[in-house]
């Protein structure tokens, strides 16, 4: 047997059914026609939001990325919870202005903006977060183009990494934003040509779980804020202080506490340098918003053994859940929190199972000897933390499977 | 400096522009009318079909396995190149029967078969691979429904895999196909229930590049499928040997030389048990046959600087080619063979460059630390071997970004 991440604690069942928002995991099936299911929860989704502004300093924005979940009920109603919406691509502009989000609260990053996306952006009003003195020339010469002033701000490379995170964004040579002793003269040679300066971006990492780790990276972003900003002799209306937060998604991880990160960016914002005085600062978060608030349901087709070790085949698979296969940017494959659906929280049967989607590809593994309840075709297999880098992160293409359906509740 | 995989041999540059189907690749992304741009030449996949049927025994059919490219152009120029396809769901059911392949030469695998992607199967007239003898027992049944003799064959978790393979299909506990010793079972259950019995389906492994460990498996595949025949009591009329043939995607790879296999099968063919002497052989290719023949074609957006290392920002990314980013199925990242599409054949720079994609996430990483001449923003970027699991393999929807254009060529 090989464990399994921790089920978020925010589902029960009902006479042995997974209830989410209220409704039996197979009514949901039935309500959205078929399976394999993208159930997300909305109130699970505010309840992070309220659980973030407890513990958050009041002053402080949230920020939503939207890559981490673009289904556009979802964005139309995170628009109402959150202060903007960070983006990466033009695609990603046009579904955060059709849900209703004002242009001055959206900020564009992203290492490869083609010259129409800086020109969508800057037409909308958008802040662009630059990712390089070329990017930078690039939007000067396509507001000029346009006879508008950009809104610009200055995506650094930090001269540090959030350590222990899941994916390192800053510290080494990296592709996004600017090595932080040249991000001060981007920005004053920006001000001086005429643009809209909005500020620092300085992204060090994600899907971290330790808050002493988080508390010290955004100790060192404010620090390297100021000191950046006395460089160029302005104070940025806006300091983008990143992300970072995890979810718990593997066997022995915990959820990441927020309240001692609140507690100390309380003091920080208590204490800020001059040139910060007047600063707004933004958390941006992506994942850590709706990856609890997902769920994938999918059928089992076929339950087989094979040399005494038991397959359960499902309709769905990596086509859709391509980071519950391991495939997404980690090395070594862990299992996701799953569950029968129609059985959540029986006992589990004495020998584990393999649950593998319907892909002909050996690759195709959603849990690896999982102990699991007895599992019967027809059957509802549950994958949690499905919220975010689900739907929209997957190869739906791959081997001509339907499209997976989606369902926003509460 | 990080090797990269071998530039195949087919292509070649006229005044340093890198020229695929006789045209200049600045040109084709000019017809297309933007990057990135997904160019298959059809001159080259039909150039290794010769090849195929040069080394191989006349009689062995020829499938292909259609989830490796299903670009519809090229899969109705495929239907004429080779003797069947390979599919594995009922969307590629569809795309089969549209590129013109006649139903009695379609034959579907796919460990996760959906009542109705066995009813479409069976109503148009497909062999259907069982991957179990639950799959068999609701094959009979929609089968009865339809008041149609199913065409069935038996798909067979061999008791050998085949060495050294990429991607393990056989050998221990799969997901795939019955357990050699229930497969002889299976398909006499189905005979006499009256299903039409098509034969064998045995696939030990996929991508590899030694002759020899295909040689001893194809021997393996003939003696078990002569077993389980000589057990059934009935000769099959077919026996699909599986694929198995790889190309040489990373550093170190030597490209398959496929004589010795053909030689060998020659010689296993005229030798055949007496149960198989009736029978006709198939081997079902994906990737060897098309890969080769596509290139991914990216424009270079920025070149940037971080800590001393060179980045080269690409408008693609691995939401088009997420096989060369090192996320799908491999363990450790390899570049895949890359250029600089209009400075082919030039020398290196003295210093390697990091070639990037556009998505805003650090996995997003098509070439590490490999030698290119220099690169300059607005070249074009050509990354090889990307005629299979490419368009169709990766998450297009990631980030919302435009989807690649594809072009047919020859």
């Amino acid at each position: 047997m090989k464990p399994m991440g921790p089920i978020p604690a925010w589902f029960a069942q009902e006479e042995g059914m997974l209830i989410v928002g209220g409704c039996g995991a197979a009514s949901l099936v039935d309500e959205a026609g078929d399976t394999p299911l993208f159930v997300y929860d909305m109130d699970i989704v505010e309840a992070q939001v309220r659980r973030f502004r407890a513990a958050m300093p009041e002053v402080l924005h949230l920020h939503y990325a939207i890559k981490a979940n673009p289904y556009a009920p979802l964005l139309a109603r995170m628009g109402t919870q959150v202060d903007g919406f960070d983006i990466a691509s033009g695609g990603e502009l046009e579904m955060a202005l059709a849900a209703g989000m004002a242009p001055d609260r959206i900020s564009f990053a992203g290492p490869g903006k083609r010259n129409d996306e800086l020109e969508a952006a800057i037409f909308a009003g958008v802040t662009i977060n630059l990712e390089s003195e070329g990017e930078g020339r690039r939007a000067l010469a396509v507001a000029d183009n346009l006879g508008k002033a950009p809104r610009l701000a200055v995506r650094v490379n930090p001269d540090f990494d959030l350590k222990g995170s899941g994916m390192r964004m800053g510290g080494g040579a990296k592709p996004f934003g600017v090595d932080a002793d040249r991000a001060a003269a981007l920005a004053r040679a920006m001000i001086d040509a005429g643009a809209d300066w909005r500020g620092w971006h300085i992204f060090a990492g994600s899907q971290n779980l330790d808050p002493l780790a988080i508390i010290e990276t955004q100790a060192a972003t404010i620090a390297l804020a100021a000191r950046l900003s006395d460089d160029v002799g302005a104070s940025p209306p806006l300091v983008n202080l990143g992300g970072g937060f995890g979810l718990a998604y593997f066997p022995g991880d915990e959820r990441l506490d927020i309240r001692p990160i609140g507690v100390a960016l309380d003091s920080a914002l208590e204490n800020l340098p001059d040139i910060l005085q007047g600063s707004a600062f933004a958390i941006e978060l992506g994942r850590w918003l709706v990856g609890e608030a997902g769920i994938y349901l999918t059928r089992v087709i076929d339950v087989k053994v094979s040399q005494g070790e038991t397959f359960v085949v499902v309709d769905g698979g990596l086509h859709h859940q391509l980071a519950a296969s391991g495939n997404f940017g980690t090395v070594v494959r862990r299992n996701y929190p799953i569950a029968v659906a129609n059985r959540f929280g029986a006992a589990p049967a004495t020998e584990p199972v393999t649950v593998v989607g319907c892909l002909c590809t050996p690759i195709d593994r959603l849990g690896d000897k999982v102990a699991l309840p007895p599992v019967r075709e027809g059957d509802l297999i549950a994958i949690f933390l499905a919220g975010a880098y689900g739907a929209s992160a997957s190869p739906a293409a791959f081997l001509g499977h339907p499209s997976p359906r989606e369902l926003l509740l509460g």
